[in-house]
């Protein structure tokens, strides 16, 4: 079952961590025959049946990671939850960290405000603090309600708060840690555009996707975004400075809003991203292979639509013991998208899935994908 | 790494076969959460990196197939070099092997002609025979040259013989037989038509697709094949009435010779094939999706092209040292295409990956997936 030529001439790529995002960073490598190794916890699922090219431990753990890296030539990470110190001492012994810990140490909210205001770019107004005096002075300032994100920590809604007023506060835990404090802005549009880039500087910029978010979760994603172009120049604009500035590889997806028809940039993931699951189907190159072309610094792809229009619903577990697994048969009768299950245990509010529409229009490619989406986890459309 | 609930409610699926058309099914399957499972022989290096689910054995020694058998809930196909006796055991048992014997049966070349013949479809003229003189006398009829092929074994152009008068049939070997005899035709074009159909019938039928073949191997597909809207049902029916007639279940290839404006049915492949790989980025539904959701008897999906054209290009070894897997950068900065790698060594008129280029016409496509496919091999275009 093996091929001793295999993978001699190409970079073998490490990705730290096993779940959704690791699973499709494979199918991507296997088709290239690009030699993708994993390194996922015990209780990542998403893996089952790549053995032998996953390794299962902590990467905080001493010397798992430095172990990890022994094997391949390359390191890049499907999450930001990374010891930071760790990869500092991976870089210093010269392993290639794609993107740089410079890069994921923005993972931190705190850090990663920090890091934009000091490229002058359009910022939500915010403050940084670890007391709830500091919230209650940016509130008299900005008025309640505010939105108080912890600094670590936090995705996918976990981590970030709504405050109606100073009573409110009392909840959040002020512990000496940091939180990104933002007044509720009215939201016009929220907007993402993926940039990839190679170490020594080509970038490719997919086009601008709108998002829909419930409950801090991304929901939906629609390409193209249907603004305006100079709405998408802006976004892509941003997308690129961000990159070119904090000298990002791989792909850095970075989330945007769209206030008083201004963009802002709200914040950032160098990392490949829910906002491009999409690009499998409708791209001509997906976010997973070009984030692959990118940390192996091979040239990156065309990131054209190649359908006129494409809608991405995530699956999400709720408090039923509804299993999309179960529910195939349903899912596919219900509409025309390609279904991506993650071989995860369904859970309130876990992402378990994906599915895709492409169609001619977004109506119909959203009409497809919210039907089959609702099937999977026999929900009313 | 496991998950209990995996598996407990879709069936699970058995390939017999390990080469790239195994691989490209697992991909599907694993996309859906479906389990699909491998037997494949020692010398099948394709799978490596999915050792779980993958059964190392030749099904043809006694035993192997029925253990594989007991561990999925069908077993389907890859290729056709199955012992049918086998076959014909495991579905006396009760196992559901889909498609069936029958239609296996139908990998001998003068077993499928005669099935063939038996529907009235338009076939080329032909006669089988086991003996030198029964090509003379076909030849008196038909003249030289002629088209001689061994009713097994062959494939990629393995079994077929040109032969130009009955000097040629000495190197034949006629040993006892069959040989399916054809007049060199004059062949228009080449067409292909999938068509899935689940065990009760349902069927969806891909677009007609025009193959290109050179030295008996398929070279290039393009869709849409760009025929009469007349040629286009014509093909169509013809694969819908053989998946019939024949009780096929998953997908069936019908290959198609287009001459003096009729369409002929050239041969039949019951299973995925060459000539719906595009199918992975160019149709709504891929072949093998397709493939599983027949045989696992769910809801076929939509067979739709999504763009505007597509063109395939194998990438086939030659007689040079030269490895694709060497030249994954060369191949990506050719042009705009998907590289399919298959973790095969290259040796002389093997397949070992193919290219796939989606645009917005032809001519764009075929030039990418050519210009890629021929940088893989360090080739001229």
């Amino acid at each position: 079952m093996t091929d001793g030529r295999h993978g001699v001439h190409q970079p073998r790529v490490g990705v730290v961590g096993g779940g959704q995002l690791a699973r499709m960073l494979t199918h991507a490598g296997e088709r290239l025959d690009l030699e993708v190794r994993i390194l996922a916890k015990p209780s990542d699922t998403s893996m089952r049946g790549h053995d032998p090219l996953v390794t299962v431990g902590d990467p905080d753990e001493p010397g798992v990671l430095d172990a990890f890296a022994a094997t391949v030539d390359v390191v890049t990470f499907e999450n930001e939850l990374v010891d930071l110190d760790v990869l500092r001492a991976l870089e210093a012994r010269g392993v290639a960290v794609r993107p740089g810990s410079h890069v994921l140490a923005m993972s931190n909210k705190a850090t990663q405000r920090r890091a934009l205001a000091a490229l002058s770019l359009p910022l939500p107004p915010f403050v940084v603090t670890t007391e709830a005096s500091g919230v209650e002075k940016f509130a008299a300032e900005h008025g309640w309600p505010l939105v108080v994100k912890s600094a670590t920590g936090g995705y996918d809604g976990r981590g970030v708060h709504m405050v109606d007023d100073a009573g409110g506060l009392a909840t959040l835990g002020f512990d000496g840690s940091e939180f990104v404090v933002e007044p509720m802005l009215d939201i016009e549009l929220e907007l993402a555009v993926l940039v990839a880039r190679r170490p020594g500087g080509d970038t490719v910029t997919f086009p601008v996707v709108e998002t829909v978010q419930r409950r801090g979760m991304c929901r939906e994603v629609h390409a193209p975004a249907g603004v305006s172009s100079e709405t998408e120049r802006a976004a892509r604009h941003l997308g690129e400075s961000i990159a070119a500035s904090v000298d990002a590889v791989g792909v850095l997806a970075v989330e945007l809003f769209v206030v008083d028809g201004e963009v802002l940039v709200n914040e950032l993931a160098p990392r490949v991203h829910n906002s491009g699951h999409l690009t499998i189907e409708a791209n001509d190159t997906s976010q997973f292979e070009q984030h692959l072309r990118a940390v192996a610094d091979l040239p990156l792809g065309s990131t054209s639509l190649r359908v006129p229009a494409a809608t991405m619903v995530n699956v999400v577990g709720d408090t039923t013991d509804v299993d999309p697994r179960d529910r195939l048969a349903e899912g596919m009768a219900a509409g025309d998208a390609a279904i991506h299950l993650y071989g995860k245990a369904p859970r309130p509010e876990r992402k378990i899935g994906h599915v895709t529409s492409c169609g001619p229009d977004r109506a119909t490619a959203h009409r497809d994908a919210a039907s089959v989406a609702a099937a999977l986890m026999n929900e009313p459309v």
